[in-house]
């Protein structure tokens, strides 16, 4: 079914700014596809349609508990010969979101959105294990690094996460966003850490892309943003990436986000809210 | 080294209120350990000393980023034998902890604290396994439920920790509180839901006794509260109980805890509430 990390972000983002995702389809996303994007007003002019072309493709399963998951097939397709060529609209994006894919690709993105003020960058153990020095270029040229928190400690080679936080800010992103699925997320920059839960939900039917919701909910609150990207709003981005990767997970594929409402979003910010806070000063 | 969850437990306690831990010991568990005990004032009157036993020992190791631990030995020793009879002071304990032991042992331990208006058990998989009846039945006399997640989702089959929380709450306790490691805990009851991350620490040396700190923090701290137990009270004693683990795997065994000071305590609770706050009403 339609997923992907550029549809999920972009979905999950749509609630708060513009949003144009760059990337190849193949024959077989076809107008139901661009439909789910384009009925959450997200601009369609960079993706590109390659004839003959089959789109990415992935099929994993999960553990028990839903926090572990288990590739089963990928097929490249189309982004295996993918050269991302940029509009001008695109190249004039504030706030950049680098999906996970090959590092190299993810730096010839980067290099033509010079303008982003804020540019995020999410990537997986294959590329740790394959691309890491390109990995580690592409990192280097970000403000915020969003990934598993394993991620970060197999990236990094430092088992403590706070330590292997700042390895990373040391080569040159301000944050750091360390996923923790069902746990949630946690925030490092150079002064201060911040963490919040996943909202609790009765029912999760399918973790997948849940993580680019969250980058979605994440990077498209400051882009969408009014005045300085302050600690304050960091902490407010992520509560909404928390939110919108708990809508995320509730039905298949981009079913339940691609009909939610900001309506929706905002209580259950509040709602998180009201389960996060406690009392400063005890009574002795 | 000395270990084991009644020392961790009381050593967190005793900060909030008066401990009196039971439980039997070894020729092994001489002056030293009483003084470790006795100097953070713990009451050690119902430490019964078995002339020729072994105290209970474990050995075990932890994996790459502490967060599972493998048992490599495990011996009862003076726990085999073991009948608990309470003292008369004992017996008055307002707040009790059972801690983590064959279930019936802890069932007796209840029914002679008749007095105890809240009560917290801890337990683990092994007893999931061997003795889940007796198990079931002393959850049913406890106020509140305090164990690894992953034990929650074992004990009622239920994969989703919050359906899985519920079905704990419909046996009986009020509260249920799901340990999560470094992730932190989460706090369950029938009309809310509460969590906290792991306090961040860059140096984590032994997570050892790390849940019992909690517990003990968390009991402790509602014990030497005045007035009702109400969330807020609960979401505080969340907030110690959180503060007391991170000490604890600061260091080996007791070493942190036993020379902690309440100032360094509140200090940390100051900078745990402000990791966890964020504005409620963004702007549109």
């Amino acid at each position: 079914m339609l997923g992907g990390a550029a549809v999920h972000f972009s979905l999950a983002a749509s609630f708060f700014t513009d949003v144009r995702p760059v990337g190849p389809v193949g024959d077989d996303f076809g107008a139901a596809e661009f439909e789910v994007l384009e009925g959450r007003g997200v601009q369609t002019g960079d993706i590109e349609r390659v004839e003959g072309g089959q789109s990415f493709f992935w099929r994993g399963r999960y553990e028990y508990d839903l926090n572990v998951a288990h590739t089963e097939d990928t097929q490249l397709g189309v982004f295996g010969e993918f050269e991302p060529k940029l509009s001008t609209e695109a190249k004039a994006a504030d706030t950049l979101f680098l999906a996970n894919i090959q590092p190299d690709l993810q730096r010839q993105v980067r290099a033509q959105c010079e303008a982003a003020s804020f540019s995020g960058l999410d990537s997986m153990n294959l590329w740790i294990d394959t691309a890491k020095d390109s990995l580690l270029a592409a990192i280097s040229e970000v403000d915020c690094l969003i990934v598993n928190d394993a991620e970060i400690r197999q990236l990094t080679g430092e088992s403590n996460l706070a330590r292997a936080a700042r390895a990373v800010i040391e080569r040159g992103p301000r944050a750091v966003v360390a996923k923790q699925g069902e746990y949630g997320a946690a925030l490092f920059t150079p002064e201060s850490f911040f963490a919040l839960p996943g909202f609790p939900l009765d029912d999760v039917r399918d973790p997948t892309g849940a993580g680019d919701s969250f980058a979605g909910g994440f990077l498209g609150y400051i882009d969408g943003h009014d005045g300085e990207l302050d600690e304050a709003t960091l902490r407010q981005a992520m509560g909404y990436g928390t939110v919108l990767a708990s809508f995320n997970v509730e039905e298949f594929g981009t079913e339940r986000v691609s009909k939610l409402s900001r309506e929706e979003i905002d209580e259950r910010f509040a709602a998180l809210h009201e389960m996060t806070q406690f009392e400063p000063l005890p009574v002795r």
